[in-house]
């Protein structure tokens, strides 16, 4: 058995294939998936790279395992669909094969059981760095998917979960303070991120959202997308925003709650618009994830950012930019 | 817009998106796809690695583009399904965002087109080295797909085109020959190798074939996996092997064509397994390329190689293989 047999078949061993729909899993040329009746496919891919989404020094391989999903995983979320299977391709060095590998694959196979996901195809390969790229497919009911298209003038702008989070932990992370007992649970959002699958599945079954995305570059970029994609405009409210909260203790650094909120990206939460007369019958809560409404979309475009005060400033996407620096 | 979007609207302007059975394509959280009644989905995922697949100094753009597409669109023919859509992870230095993204996106499109997929969903990201991971969807009549699995002791193994055409091309190019005006026809194969589609869905559309696979590792190691597979074994007849031509003027270099034919990756060539009765009224070509027959499938396991006087030498995997060094 060659090398890349010998890791195909550990890779095996740690995904289970269930059967339902799928004629064919891991080890042949391609998947055989016999698709369900009146349902879509949702498909997406995501890239995970060491040194640009991930350190190999810092992050655990279980976290990268674990994060590397959850993320591709929270495009399906953003449309409201059910994941289903998942493809990978993995490039890493040799000295990664062992104990490295087992452990990320330990991370992956408790995403996947957790959001439902069976391993149907992979590739791998020997690489200075370790590269993951995930495909992950989901259904839905026919008709169902949430596009960032829909949001009209007048619907208001929901937001799950609290923003900022991710942010507050990757700061913490590249200041090395981690690490410090105090502020450990911090960082559980930037190590092992919940996509809103329930909700999403929710919103779409329940046909409540005109619009939604996945919040992973950060809520001025995110919003922007649904703007743009609907051709409208919106304004939010800066003190109705659900902020990280930023213990007292580390106010030494500086950290602006309203700042990470608004830029911060991978919280992976959900941002839609709903129409304001569903607004208000809206639970406050779904799975023990606040629901907040934090805006409304405008005819006219651009974003415009309302203080407690009235006065308006534009709000530029300062988020997540792959090909950017930060600013 | 942002440096990704940018990139992406580039993408999306070379692809344009068909509509029929795509209900949202590139651009939201994920595509949306409605499968056609009666048919199950054939999907498989591939990664094309800078200095592992292809050298960026060597390998012009356009075919890197072209050969990544190939390469994945070829597990498909291995099932005999038909290509539908694709989604790209690419990474990549700043550098490489101008010219020779155009390039690559060229070749990319000229791939797409030519095997009938349409790009439906992408991730960018900023690299030192260029990064490409592929998955295709195809689709096939439910139940047709030919797997790996089912060769039967007595079926006859047969091969499409010449084996080792690949090899010869990469071997040339490590040895900085590729641009000798008389051999550059012979890098054909390797630059730009072609799927053989219309060859698979015939095989599977008619029931033809026991078993299948794509030559994507070399002979040895690729009817060895359907050898295990299958539970069985097999012969091969080496005076059968459609060997690739090595020009006389080549012999100076040693190469020996029946050692590139046996161990030689990256053909691309659809290896099969079919019952006797069956074996003598397969077409000796199909679309231009010819179908020869090379062996036979065994109870007793292990591959034998027979020389044209009859005797027999076990053959091993020697085919390509990402974490062994080449023997």
């Amino acid at each position: 058995m060659s090398k890349e047999d010998q890791l195909i078949d550990r890779m095996r061993r740690k995904f289970p294939s269930t059967t339902r729909g799928l004629r064919t899993g891991i080890g042949d040329d391609a998947a055989v998936i016999r698709p369900a009746a009146r349902m879509e496919w949702v498909v997406t891919t995501d890239a995970f790279l060491e040194n640009v989404h991930f350190m190999r020094r810092v992050h655990p391989p279980k976290a990268v395992g674990y994060k590397s999903l959850a993320r591709a995983t929270s495009d399906l979320a953003g449309m409201g669909a059910h994941p289903r299977y998942f493809l990978l391709t993995l490039a890493l060095p040799l000295s990664c094969t062992k104990k490295w590998l087992d452990d990320f694959l330990d991370g992956l196979a408790l995403a996947a059981r957790r959001f439902g996901l069976t391993l149907v195809g992979g590739d791998t390969s020997k690489y200075p760095s370790v590269v993951v790229s995930l495909t992950v497919l989901g259904e839905i009911d026919s008709g169902k998917a949430i596009l960032r298209s829909g949001a009209r003038p007048g619907d208001m702008i929901c937001v799950s979960g609290k923003l900022g989070e991710a942010e507050l932990g990757l700061l913490l992370m590249q200041r090395g303070l981690h690490k410090r007992k105090r502020w450990k649970k911090l960082m559980s959002k930037h190590f092992r991120p919940e996509p809103r699958l329930a909700l999403g599945q929710w919103l779409a079954a329940h046909g409540r959202a005109t619009a939604m995305i996945d919040t992973s570059d950060g809520l001025s970029t995110d919003l922007g997308h649904i703007c743009e994609a609907s051709g409208v405009g919106a304004k939010v409210w800066a003190d109705k925003i659900p902020l990280v909260s930023v213990p007292e203790d580390m106010s030494i650094l500086g950290l602006d709650p309203l700042r990470l909120a608004l830029h911060g990206g991978e919280d992976y939460e959900l941002l839609f618009t709903v129409p304001k007369r569903l607004a208000l019958h809206l639970p406050s809560k779904a799975g023990g994830v606040p629901i907040t409404t934090i805006g409304e979309i405008t005819r006219g475009r651009g974003i415009t950012l309302l203080g407690p005060h009235g006065g308006g400033t534009a709000l530029q996407p300062r988020g997540w930019d792959p090909f950017r620096r930060r600013v």
